[in-house]
């Protein structure tokens, strides 16, 4: 069996390593174009030329749960996309959500400029109960999030394309449950997979939506939010601010007006890093599955795109 | 029935309608010196005067958890002493702690001075295996913020005075094990009662058995900490930082050197605050109680001190 390796911004050593370690029959090497025919490929934003010249991949493996960069490119009807289900990432959403929501509704951030100015004042405690959490997407990432968050005692409900069932989350779907899901909620989380559909889904019109004093927390793709729209309703007021991991452009260019927005916090693309030691168990998993013929989890649906 | 309210730094009307909305037939009312004899107190850091001038006293109800400033004064044998078991404040400890665990382990202080600077930096991920948390006081509270940081796939190490069991969590207990609890923890939270065996309890001698890199997070009392020692041991490096709510003295003053310290972040006093609607309830629920002679649960035990 050979497994080829090729993932942009990834330093190739130890997952090299690694999945050799995993799987040690397997022949395994960097990609270089004109290589002989790989049966698999471990992949992160590929160059279009490894499908044209490996249109024999039995499969190629995401080393991320967005696939949105693969989906880009054409790929052989014949070789499967399978995305990381998990492999550590949920469990980090979880935190990045919760420290934003916490750091919000609990105000540190306005303690944080208090103590810069060496100031000592108590605020009036606001009531979770104003804050309703809403969850964009409930894949494996909107779950997990979701159950973090209704341990600290926020209202959950989501929103996802096909009906989900979660536990005390209110859980709703489809296009024509999507304005009622927005006003229930005050503080957005966006988990949605980015799709034709979803593209510039957090606009004007859907933030409009939101309860006053809504707060954004976007940690699934940048081209999902319409930045001017954003900015326009934290002008009005009724959006109170936001925490940003991900942007139509990174890393966020200079001079953008997120890096000084007082009421915009910026994260560098960090909420989920992909953990190596976890991805390359549950890669070798996954390879040794497809190789004994079984289903894997995380076979991308090209036709609904994630 | 005659209930009196003595409450410090306490709006009272909120409280007079609420404990009289919720116990119509009592006469309640806003403590004087002079005033004719009460059956219950509701306090919060009340005059020695209150208990001299009202030995008939059948209980002070305590309105938070902490009872070190109740204790210092001089009761009546026959008063029973009633702290609020959590009314809300579980949740809100679980959240503070949360929230100060994710931001230095997930560095995003260290995003934040970035983004101040316009800089996108991204980091390698810290492994949540290298951040063993250990909590220190294993009550109602202590029990819930364990869970919440359990939840979070830490590992999690708990010290109390008698021994508990908490799934999940290594329980050690006893003076015998505290030396065994400080060297398997990285990340020390604080949540003892303040007595005189626990004051004083965070100095040189036990932070230096924490593990390198320590971070504090003490949310319980500021007698409980060495203020210089802490200093000494961010100077060496053996103490990455602290997140602090709580000081030897409140407000804590200007010039103190943790408002400046790089390392170290202050809140003023808000990690749990008493929350009136479900204190008032909890405080109506243990008068009724003890009215029809049944135990209450919070009574606080002089001999342990808390």
């Amino acid at each position: 069996m050979r497994i080829t390796f090729c993932c942009t911004d990834t330093k190739p050593e130890p997952w090299l390593q690694g999945l050799q370690a995993g799987l040690p029959k397997a022949d395994i090497s960097l990609w270089h174009s004109g290589d002989p025919p790989a049966d698999y490929a471990v992949v992160w934003a590929p160059p279009q030329a490894l499908f044209d010249q490996q249109p024999q991949l039995k499969a190629a493996l995401n080393i991320g749960a967005g696939v949105d960069a693969l989906l880009a490119l054409q790929v052989p009807a014949t070789t499967k996309l399978v995305r990381l289900d998990d492999a550590g990432m949920s469990v980090q959403m979880a935190e990045y959500v919760c420290h934003a929501l916490i750091r919000h509704t609990r105000e540190f951030d306005v303690f944080e400029s208090n103590a810069l100015a060496g100031t000592w004042t108590r605020r009036k405690p606001l009531a979770r109960s104003d804050f309703p959490v809403g969850i964009l997407g409930l894949g494996v990432l909107g779950a997990r999030v979701a159950q973090a968050v209704a341990q600290f005692e926020f209202p959950v409900l989501g929103w996802s394309r096909s009906p989900k069932n979660i536990p005390g989350v209110q859980c709703l779907s489809g296009a024509q449950e999507l304005d009622g899901f927005l006003a229930k909620t005050r503080v957005l989380v966006n988990l949605l997979p980015l799709t034709p559909e979803t593209e510039n889904i957090l606009n004007r019109r859907t933030l409009s939506q939101l309860q006053r004093g809504a707060y954004l927390i976007n940690v699934a793709r940048g081209r999902h939010l319409v930045e001017d729209d954003l900015l326009a309703l934290l002008e009005t007021g009724h959006m109170a601010g936001a925490m940003l991991d991900v942007f139509r452009t990174e890393p966020l260019p200079a001079g953008h007006p997120f890096w000084t927005h007082p009421r915009i916090t910026v994260t560098p693309h960090t909420s989920a890093r992909t953990l190596r030691s976890e991805s390359i168990a549950q890669i070798v998993g996954k390879i040794q599955a497809l190789e004994r013929g079984e289903p894997v989890a995380g076979v991308v649906d090209l036709a609904r795109g994630y």
